[in-house]
């Protein structure tokens, strides 16, 4: 029982101003968003959440319009979560064609939240986590998470995409480069966008001798239908344009053959798993920095430690240790 | 007394071999590393520590190579930390930029050293703390860490720097926007680099709105000689072209005018107790994730507790305080 149990019940009962609202508190309030998620985790769970990303460029936006407007055709509610662990400074930019994208649909079939990084990027992935779940509790079927490409602070917030989508273009030459070793290796399929420029098919070779080349992924003639490895999924390769809309049909196919894959192998349950581990281990993480971070700030003696280490009658690595003994946990694993 | 007692005192002497040797071993083997900077660490704290980043193409390599040759010229040692927080991919021409900027000096004045990220964000600035300390041990007088633009890792990285210096180049026009906002922050010079190319007086203007803009400076005529605010620096602006050399000296200039600024303010003092603090906070958190993440793989009991989460009988936040209280770390606080 919260302060926001009406809220939360009229949420459940799938009405649009109150998940509004809720994500809202949530994103505003870490403490809040701890108690929301508390009281609907029960409801959370049903929906299917794909991760994308994309270097500046790669067209995100227009492929993320044109791939809700096929999802929404199917009767799917959609959730859509833009993440920038960057910077403020293009909070403004992201917003901006959030706000063009969401001109096309009906407000009840579609959500659309930016979040910025306004803290640390553990606090993102953990916000958006939280976002994930008020959607999924709202009923979305589906919920898209999409950040800019900048590394390690995307492998931490697609931890809970169930696909992840990458976008390269043609002719650019370095785009490849673009997406960091961590993204790679977490991608399940490969988008060429914009496949009407020149140079797609050669995207696409240079695709497949970069997967060859960091992961020992083989790829056969047979690319669509061998997996290279037993229970293993060898990343898909789809070119797509999204002004025209072509192979999003079978953009949506390859989906589909992820999620079959996922669940045949058991691997969605293993994943499930891993996903509820990773979490609890990244909110223990969080408490536990804050917990030290107040003692840091508040403890006199610390500030006499502190003083110590600036005489160099002691190093901060003998004092980190000192610290956790007094702090008494040494002990207690 | 470690194992690397002999290394150590071959170091304080200032040999290079064992200056060389104790880096790679602090920079392979975490433990180490902290044996080595608890031996030397009250003979740190001579070193001062520039901070250098800019977008790539920003010519940040020949940028560095030019200031190497002015600084060792002036008979001072340098040590060079390149660190690279995104990708292992781009590592391999990052050590070739070094490889050829170590072509120009003798190897005694000189240490290089490339960093990529191999772990967590946190344990590569740590890491590279601890090459600082080793270096300024050593007997470097200027430590230069150069990082390529990718945010909130800089930011982390840079906390040891005096003196920060960031790199923009007229022509490119977004150039500004990727000097992320955390850095914006943090630099204390920017510099306009190949100023020989048409469009760097409107740089210098574009800068100074962004400042204005972010930041709150004002900019007056007598740009160069006055703080915006007490005890505050505005930041310079320098023009260079790291291929005539031109303005080098100016720059220097500027650095030592920071550096005094932060002596006459006594802003250094503080500061260095702020980087202590941060630093030993940086090291605890360190060590209580490792141990977080160890109980985690290791106790029977998490593994049951995890399963409750997945039954939806809890929920992941309820789920990390219960684990909190089991390790008694509530009461110490």
């Amino acid at each position: 029982m919260t302060q926001y149990s009406e809220l939360i019940e009229r949420l459940l009962k799938g009405e649009t101003r109150a998940a509004a609202r809720l994500m809202t508190i949530a994103e505003n309030d870490i403490e809040a968003a701890e108690d929301i998620v508390k009281s609907i985790y029960k409801n959370t769970g049903n929906a299917y959440i794909l991760g994308i990303t994309g270097a500046p460029g790669s067209g995100k936006s227009t492929f993320i319009s044109t791939l809700i407007r096929k999802l929404v055709k199917e009767g799917k509610k959609i959730g859509v979560i833009c993440v920038d662990p960057s910077s403020p400074l293009t909070g403004g930019a992201l917003l901006g064609d959030r706000i063009r994208m969401k001109e096309h649909f009906s407000i009840d079939n579609l959500f659309i939240r930016s979040m910025a990084n306004r803290g640390q990027l553990g606090g993102l992935s953990r916000a958006t986590e939280d976002i994930i779940k008020i959607m999924d509790a709202y009923g979305c079927d589906i919920i898209i998470v999409e950040t800019v490409g900048v590394g390690q602070s995307e492998v931490d917030i697609f931890k809970s995409a169930h696909t992840v989508l990458a976008l390269v273009v043609p002719g650019l030459g370095d785009d490849i480069q673009t997406i960091k070793a961590g993204i790679m290796e977490i991608t399940d399929i490969f988008i060429i966008n914009k496949m009407d420029l020149p140079g797609a098919d050669r995207k696409v070779s240079e695709l497949i001798r970069m997967l060859e080349l960091n992961m020992n992924y083989s790829y056969s003639d047979d690319i669509n239908n061998n997996f290279a490895k037993i229970n293993q999924w060898t990343p898909e390769i789809v070119k797509t344009n999204s002004i025209s809309g072509e192979n999003f049909d079978k953009l949506l196919e390859k989906i589909n053959k992820h999620k079959e894959f996922l669940k045949k192998t058991g691997i969605i349950s293993n994943y499930h798993k891993t996903r509820i581990k990773s979490e609890i281990l990244k909110i223990l993480e969080y408490k536990m920095t804050q917990k030290i971070e107040k003692l840091f700030n508040t403890s006199e003696q610390i500030d006499k430690s502190i003083q110590k280490v600036i005489n160099k009658s002691t190093d901060p690595y003998s004092m980190a240790e000192l610290i956790i003994e007094m702090m008494g946990i040494e002990d207690s694993f």
